[in-house]
């Protein structure tokens, strides 16, 4: 995942915050990512039959560009009923409305925001009003604090006020082109509890000032979330609020895009592909209580959703993730955990390795392993586990982390 | 569940426990069942597609009659090859051979027994070579201890010999009758680790002094591990190993049974139920690092699938068992893991009841929700949940127990 990357400015975008004071702790918890001229966007939401009342706001909003989204911690507006989505509307309205007067003040052609350019993202708690009048009476700092101008810091500002368990805030960027145009993609997500993928999951954001229609962002962004949020697992919850959504400002002014194949978007695809993983990935290994990060690869399988399956069995199982914790090469697991998945497979081609250490062979113990050893690379903080059926062709790679007294700690604890 | 219940003699039945020093802290861990003049029998084995070598030599034998049923703790016999398979053939032609001895010195009919007269119960660590020549050196032992009249405390011994991290030895018993006849039902259990039902979950024995076909047995069984061994779930982990049989003497001597619909056989199946259910219970209840038992009943579903997917989404949840561990009524999570179930549903006909307080109504937070009131049954050592969908006649209720620190230590040290 490498280290902190430092964002800067994206044409277009501008991102302010400020503390709501939703916590008992002043901080931030209320953020807005603005574009003064609007952007495409493409979003992807849980596949929970219960959502929250700010996805069904943001599944109802027909508009194809958006001008701003806004993002609150600790209340997560699941469960709120029609008060709920009706303070999403009100704060939609004094949003619009004071977005509108400083259009009116700063810009030379200013348009009018209404209330369906707004979209929100909510974490936090299911069930509890929600906070209209806190959020409502910082929606004027909020726009005070907008500067057309981003640097790194506020990038980290946004990527802390959008936490809540989160230990560490996640930010990921990548340059590409399009054409001879250098294209910035730059993206920040939240994640830690209720982590499994089932379309999208947690929070990301992805920016950028690339020029690209609606629905072929809708597409890249369905594409590439497969092997990226819908990749990782914390605890095998999936939350009502997940959302992972991409902007483009257009600002980079590069060659009209008019198909997913355009051979130009090449560059730019991986390069997103890239920011997706790198925050999934970050998301994953800062899952609550983590003390590792765990890679899941599963390969020669007869399809892709077999070898997920076998991949996210070992991923979700609270057995596999303590012996981690406890550094222990405990592969009876693994073998236990590939069995219960439900998928066929002929025990005499099965290989398993931890890194380069290779466990089973051909589907028995490997002569070559030496407990001593693998219980040494089981200290490492990246553990790397490679299950190959040899029946096929296919593969998926999960990402997770260990389950250590610290999850308990924390999710027992977390209201109080 | 109740307390423990004294079980005494069933006639044709003979139990002995001994150390083969398979721990290094000395203690009973092998078990043998021995029928002398045989048991019909029925079992269901795990559906993990991978097993154990002992469930592979229980499904080859067809042996209607069954003469000992062995058991060892501490290694799985899981992934230990042909070498594995091999070392239950000799132990079963050891056993036979000293146990068809005994036949010609203890019985005025001696029958010779043979070694596909014999079944195992394994369960342990996965992987590990298995111990035969510690087991094979403890068979005289083993076979010297057989008494013929069994009492309350050997089948605590049995009990506490077949456990491995449970804390609590599991047993439970029922009389009813088959006709004019006075028919026992014992049984006992083991569980703790890898618990999740499919087919069969842990290990449970049941033995009866009835007399009833081995075709009938076994469609007794698997109708009634649905809503018992096959409803509960420690940590969604599924063993390679998993077995529950049932054996009977015959020696009650009751009137014939032809088929499973016989009116003669009502009550003994009921308490067939009870007895599999009341050590299903008591095999959740004892679930690693368990604080508190909870029961989740989910109704008026479209189907019992339905109801089992949604009563499981919630027993699996590990953001709800820590919740629960923490003494947390936070409802929210529960919303979360029936939205996450993949069921459909409709949200105004929604209730949830923890207990007999009232938290959902019709789809919105109940007016008579008192957060301090419900916080104050969350204290309880007996957790209910009731999850009502309104939409159809069906049902299912699971078994669970709350995720602690507890459930960590256990899991990230359990080798050493």
């Amino acid at each position: 995942m490498g280290h902190f990357q430092d964002l800067e400015h994206i044409d277009g975008l501008s991102i302010s915050t400020t503390s709501a004071n939703l916590y008992k702790t002043r901080r931030d918890d209320l953020v807005m990512f603005y574009f003064r001229d609007g952007a495409n966007y493409a979003s992807v939401y849980t596949q929970s039959k219960i959502v929250s009342e700010n996805i069904k706001w943001n599944r109802n909003i027909s508009s194809k560009k958006i001008k701003a989204l806004i993002i609150n911690t600790r209340n997560a507006n699941a469960f709120t009923g029609k008060e709920g989505y009706k303070s999403l509307k009100i704060l939609a309205e004094e949003i619009s409305n004071k977005l509108s007067e400083k259009q009116n003040i700063d810009e030379e052609k200013p348009s009018k925001v209404k209330s369906s350019d707004i979209i929100f993202a909510c974490t936090g708690t299911i069930g509890e009003k929600f906070p209209k009048d806190k959020i409502s009476s910082s929606i004027p700092d909020l726009i005070k604090k907008i500067k057309y101008t981003q640097n790194k810091y506020i990038w980290m500002k946004a990527a802390m006020g959008i936490l809540t368990t989160d230990l560490i805030p996640k930010l990921a960027m990548e340059e590409c082109f399009i054409g001879n145009k250098k294209i910035k993609i730059y993206g920040l997500a939240k994640g830690s509890g209720m982590i499994y993928p089932n379309m999208a999951t947690t929070l990301g954001f992805v920016f950028t000032d690339a020029s690209i229609p609606t629905n072929i962002l809708q597409k890249l962004l369905k594409k590439n979330i497969t092997n990226t949020f819908n990749a990782i697992t914390c605890d095998g919850d999936t939350s009502t609020n997940d959302m992972v959504s991409l902007f483009a400002t257009g600002k980079a002014n590069n060659s009209e895009i008019k198909n997913i194949n355009d051979q130009k978007l090449k560059s730019f695809e991986k390069s997103l592909f890239n920011v997706l993983l790198n925050l999934a990935k970050r998301v994953a290994a800062d899952g609550e209580g983590a003390s590792k990060f765990i890679t899941i690869k599963v390969k020669n399988c007869k399809s892709e959703k077999d070898a997920k399956k076998i991949s996210f069995s070992i991923a979700n199982s609270p057995l596999v993730k303590t012996a981690i914790a406890g550094e222990d090469p405990n592969w009876g697991r693994i073998v236990m955990a590939i069995g219960k998945s439900n998928v066929s497979l002929k025990l005499n081609k099965l290989f398993l390795n931890f890194g380069s250490y290779k466990i089973i062979e051909n589907g028995n113990l490997s002569k070559s392993y030496d407990e001593k050893e693998v219980a040494n690379y089981m200290k490492n903080e990246n553990i790397d586990i490679i299950v190959d059926l040899g029946i096929g062709i296919k593969e998926f790679t999960s990402y997770t982390m260990d389950l250590t007294k610290k999850y308990i700690e924390i999710n027992s604890d977390y209201r109080s």
